[in-house]
């Protein structure tokens, strides 16, 4: 664990691209996020487009959010900062704005409920599809530090999660690494969408 | 902004290959214009395919839509001209023509409207998803002139609008750079898939 | 129009490609035509995998079907000789097997009607969206020479017919070049999709 | 069939590699194998990602399934043995876990019937669309012989089997070489998405 600031930088810069690539941030959408050490957050700068970041689109805030460099980190730094107070291994956050995690999160109030998938075994501490994941879903509000309690009060009362909602906004999620967390993405994302399409898809 | 009608043309020529590879100007549909100067406009010729564009496809009108060249513009050249003349900093139009801008132009009536959709914000002077914008749909008519003042009626009455639908034909948006019109195709896009998928997909 | 049959025997590979990496010849499924000559034509053999063909899977037939160099041309043969002899402009037919096109062979009886889409003027002889365009739906048949009849008749009935659909099985459409008859496959399927939305979409 | 391991595993390497690409196989889902010998299985490694396959992730098991090398093999390896010993010539057997696997296996029970569809034609054997091909639907289980009982005896009471659904899980296929395995993919995935669509689209 003795990478530098510039290796995680260039993690997040290439998992800006795959997240691009599969159309999960569209426009200017989305934020990431790597924890170096215990009071050094490398974020991405404000406004950038996630597809074409450099490592110079990349920052350092503190554990309280305040800027290393004066540049203005992503708005919702407080989420990031949030989830890792809470879990101590997580290493990497990742937000994007899905077609599908957008959808879902507008047509399934409170909570998005996965059961009797093989593909929940893609989450730590899960190994059968016989158990119930549940995702909540928070109404959108550009006030972050009063969203942020929202998501608090529900961790508290939920500990096993592993990704969350806000409303026509997109999905949270983490993992130890870049690989953990695009990988708890992809998983979300396949998920959303069997979700949805079941919705669509009358049974005969 | 000392840009040649080179570079405007090789720009247009670029955003015509991002077009095409995602599907929005299928065929010879759609077409590019930019702004060089008050009087002179960088327009595709007519009948073009986008996707596979040189910047001999593209050619010059001036302010009333003739042709510097003998060339024949696109049929719609006065739908991009009266955008030109309402928005001094406009100097990109688009008119794309995807599948979904054409479904959901023939699926819903008069306008489109957005709300509660954190992506609004990438358009200028949006700040927050607790908002409304609204694209207004046109019957579709091979009269340009006569759709044109439809339009402008339209704009008018609503100053605040960021692009329109033609029913059955597609969208047209702009910005003050191929970078930034784009940027709004790729939000409407995302915004129309939305809705559609919304109006398919049954809450539970 | 002095291409010799290495020539167009290229082109219906490159079509192979194009078709192919669009999902539109699954499998082993299509097949390809060019008219050299009004004896001569170039087909794909019988079996071949449409998107991996080199110019040896291409063979000769005569304008009776009848091989020239012993091998077993694709079993749809006489479907496109048929449009041959009716069309002397025609010198390219393009048979595929989309999704789209299977979906809507089984899910509409008789007839697809296209009715105010722009690009219905992406056909020849059509300038306005302001038309009705009809794709009639013909039930699959392993008899060659049986559905060739039933073609036949319906054409005889509706000399304005830019392509078919067999139910279950595909489209067949045409045009002078592999250009133009790729523009036709291309723009039948954004129709078919389009088609289909509609009926997933319900307006509100 | 003078094939070293090296030579399958190259195989499965691509195969992994082309199902990927396909959103086949997400997160860690799916395996793949290869029989070189009657007694000896080229199987991949627990928990690897089938995009990113190299040879070093393909194992050697017996036809009991009894690792060669000391590594731990696919989970699932009793499903693909029984199917080896089932079938003499299947040298192939992939499993995947598309979304449109996953969505049909959990929207029927019991079997997906497929019907008038040309493409039935790619399964061996089969030469018509006038055809019943039935794919059956298991209940998932984390109990590999207990679920594999239940394959045993549907095959037993039903000899012509192409391929399986497990629920919420995938589908298992098999050939006689990677190619014709990847073919019946490639069948299957098009015929379980005409399923699906077909329930969400309504006919007039």
């Amino acid at each position: 664990m003795q990478r530098t600031f510039e290796d995680w930088a260039l993690e997040l810069v290439k998992a800006g691209q795959i997240l691009y690539a599969q159309g999960m941030v569209p426009v200017t959408s989305g934020n990431l996020s790597a924890r170096l050490a215990p009071d050094s957050i490398a974020i991405t700068v404000s406004g950038t487009h996630k597809g074409h970041l450099t490592t110079a689109d990349i920052m350092q805030v503190d554990a309280a959010g305040v800027s290393r460099d004066g540049r203005r980190p992503s708005a919702e730094t407080g989420l990031h900062l949030q989830l890792y107070r809470r879990f101590p291994d997580t290493h990497v956050v990742l937000h994007h704005h899905s077609l599908y995690a957008t959808l879902i999160s507008q047509s399934i109030q409170d909570r998005v409920v996965f059961e009797n998938y093989e593909l929940l075994k893609a989450f730590p501490g899960i190994d059968t599809h016989a158990t119930r994941l549940e995702a909540p879903v928070f109404v959108n509000d550009q006030d972050i530090p009063r969203l942020a309690e929202k998501v608090e009060a529900y961790m508290d009362a939920h500990p096993r999660i592993h990704g969350y909602l806000i409303s026509g906004h997109g999905l949270y999620t983490w993992g130890d690494s870049v690989e953990t967390a695009l990988k708890h993405v992809e998983a979300f994302e396949f998920l959303f969408k069997c979700e949805l399409m079941k919705r669509g898809v009358s049974p005969p």
